[in-house]
């Protein structure tokens, strides 16, 4: 809820010797504030990545005119790298089935400013919701999941119609199908509601209870073409007893489902999030 | 901790009305005085479970007699039952390889008096850990392992040479033969280094980091003859981060592994563990 | 949210041998199943507590013919007890101030069936919840807050004329007068935004701020005459570090605040909660 | 357990732009390679914070040459700064009483090598750990409390006669004099068996079985001259319920008093932990 306007810088490239020495030194020359600064080698891939928030204002020029001067030290260690304007907020899509407990969260923290997003529209193939989701004056578009080719058809334009960047699947129960994914890489987020990777696929609360488990989880993930087995951002657990039924482990688990989909979506949201093969660097 | 000697009676047998007053009502006749009371129906399985502390000054008579008392009355409602009497502590060997964190935990609790149980022996397949063992008094066997079925034979051997009632691996890292495990069900205790059923089998801290989860876990359970798919005692998870390397994993996992194992542990000592299927009731 | 009608019969009567074997005689001699049971006996106080939940088409008689039938078993055993029925819902008063983390929540778990309750009105000292209260068809009451002794007459006839059961301070941020506390025990539930008994009174974020702790609480309780010091029906704690502001720790504890009286609200809901001085007694 | 050494630079000075640049550009100019980079700004002092890891091998000369280097750095920016070497153990002098819980964890971690550093002695007011300790091959020391005055200077004669660097009151039970604390600021760290500031002073497992709170804590903290009230390093809770008793709590409390030390013993030992006024910042 911060009101200084923020640019974020985040960087990976392969790890050497004076890279945090580069950056911050073109940060300092043009007068650059450093607000929070995050780094992190992958050993394994011996790659390098980080994230600065810096003050606008404390800059004497614009994101395009960072982009020109900076490139050229980008381009001497070889960087993967974005930089972003909070002023410029990200769009969320969100897509819904019956259930709202996910929805209702996202909402509340939207409405209350917490999530600094703009949520331009919401798709469900069901029309539950539709009342809800209006009365805070967001549009809601029903889908028709008769043909799945036809559907995902559809969610796509309407997703590209609002021109949103990315797709939160809060709860939509519906697989999402490969090719779909792989044009969206790193914008579809999912939450899954059991601890992955235990549990893939339907039902996994049933499967949790019938395995005795006595903790149960939910995952907060980045959507790819295997199912339920994209990079993970968050994950939660809560325990359980043998005294639980089903039904109350579908009860624990909305409330971990809610809170690890949130605080994964708030750290995609604020670029803490950076992939690296099929893991996550999560900067808090 | 408690000095009152108490008596702890179990029992399942199939649900229907008038159990605990059958139950109490005996109790109550022979001025039994219930301490603890804790009463759960497994609903698939129509099967009732109860665990009652009776403190054993109340009773007019001696366990044996007390069995011949109750009989007639399990008898009519199907029970398996048994009682246990808190001056009788139940003997472990304890089966360990070269990490000693979870033996040198169990220890500590063992002469602090806080696990009322008495320890006859340590087995292990390594002598690292035989000085350690011995300062505590308590006999140290090594097993050589070379060959496996007479390394088994060796330790089921020492176990009953000790008139010891549980096993308990405690990090033993050797795979306990398909037929030693069915001879001893419920009595073969291990603590496994993940969240179970993620990552069975060999190197889970390993499977943990390659996946990129955000938790890790360890699950103590009763040994059965398939490979880390027992009935689940007691699990717990630690978060980690994108900072942390497979060494740290390990430590991470080290403080969790050693306090599952000894929760776990200390609810089957004191009785509070049942088995229906492959799930566990555990009266706490 | 099961469907099967369920009596609850809450007991607390001083510790002897035969209470269980009296009571469950009693239920099981008129044919009662009874569903989940637990017992605690308060060693300082000397005093029994139980709870039991018994199938209605199991019993033979309403509840009236219950409680005749039941009360020469209570005089002999100097019981204090109550039996309700869940076809009969409580009835909640909600009072809120401007922040809606807590209603938000508590409506989404109202609409949904996972609180099983009646809601029959919400009053607040603002106007700025309305349009979402009644978006839910509950009617909205604005108290004005400028004479306390008269808002709070008026909050009393507000609360009488729809014949509800409990007050629950849902961030009302007022502090209540004794002498109203004193005519409502154990019927307002307060969450307080600190893991008490740290922090007492106002801005305890702040506070928890200043004193550097590494992690922050909420606590749902009842309200009594002293100031955030009655009996405590749920709390829970959250990490943060040195890099969270005062508003992430209000942001951190916002989540907290609402699971945290959720919890303990179903628990009093579900005559779960019974106290003993000033503790309670929370059976699951 | 990493075999490369390091150099850790920790720095605090007034907050303002081009910190982080100046100080990496002095190591990337010596050929510096960082492994690891923390930076914290705290916003009411107005102050920075840094910690850097630096690989030994990578830079041209040794610690002393680099106190020499980096001192005209230091004053432009008004530092306050120190750099350790991985080479050089800490030490650690524990005291303890007769609880042995944490000693037993501390030892464990320090001869598994999980805890790098020197352990000259332990220091007691009691005899019964003296076998413990000295199988360890660690010298003990029994010292007489009935004159408090003299006592604590023979603790500090034998803190002194074997060069250590900090005191760990791993459940030392003793009031340590204000003026001795005074000595040795941010060089004794003690484990308080409650969530501070919840329960200062004595017995507080007691003081929450009587307030009725249903999470227990321990604090690992600086000490200061005002009892309880120093810096906190560490914190944790864990759950309890209406059944438990004050053994029981303290049997929960041991298990988070160990962790919680160890944790917070690990960050000092590591110079992860920076005192700002009376609050710590922790680097992980």
């Amino acid at each position: 809820m911060s009101t200084t306007r923020i640019y974020t810088l985040t960087i990976s490239c392969p790890d050497r010797a004076g890279i945090i020495a580069a950056v911050s030194g073109f940060i300092a020359r043009h007068g650059g504030f450093i607000v929070e600064a995050s780094y992190h080698t992958e050993q394994e891939a011996q790659r390098f990545f980080m994230r600065q928030e810096i003050r606008a204002d404390s800059l004497p020029f614009d994101l395009p005119e960072f982009k020109t001067q900076f490139i050229s030290l980008a381009k001497e260690f070889g960087m993967d790298w974005q930089i972003s304007d909070s002023a410029q907020k990200k769009r969320l899509a969100i897509l819904v089935s019956k259930q709202d407990h996910c929805i209702n969260d996202l909402l509340h923290r939207w409405r209350s400013g917490e999530l600094n997003v703009e949520i331009p529209c919401v798709i469900s193939n069901h029309n539950d919701l539709c009342s809800f989701v209006e009365w805070h004056n967001i549009p809601f578009h029903h889908i028709d999941m008769s043909n799945k080719k036809v559907a995902f058809e559809n969610i796509e334009q309407v997703f590209n119609s609002y021109h949103a960047d990315v797709m939160v699947l809060a709860r939509f129960m519906q697989i999402v199908p490969p090719d779909f994914c792989r044009r969206y890489p790193g914008q579809i987020i999912n939450i899954h509601h059991s601890f992955l990777p235990s549990f893939v696929g339907a039902k996994p609360y049933h499967q949790a209870y019938l395995r005795g488990v006595k903790l149960i989880g939910a995952t907060c993930h980045y959507v790819t073409d295997e199912l339920d087995a994209g990079p993970i951002i968050e994950q939660d657990t809560v325990r359980i007893d043998h005294g639980d039924t089903v039904d109350d482990l579908v009860r624990y688990g909305r409330d971990i489902e809610k809170t690890v989909l949130s605080r994964g979506l708030r750290c995609h949201v604020e670029d803490r999030v950076m992939v690296c093969g099929n893991k996550t660097i999560v900067f808090r």
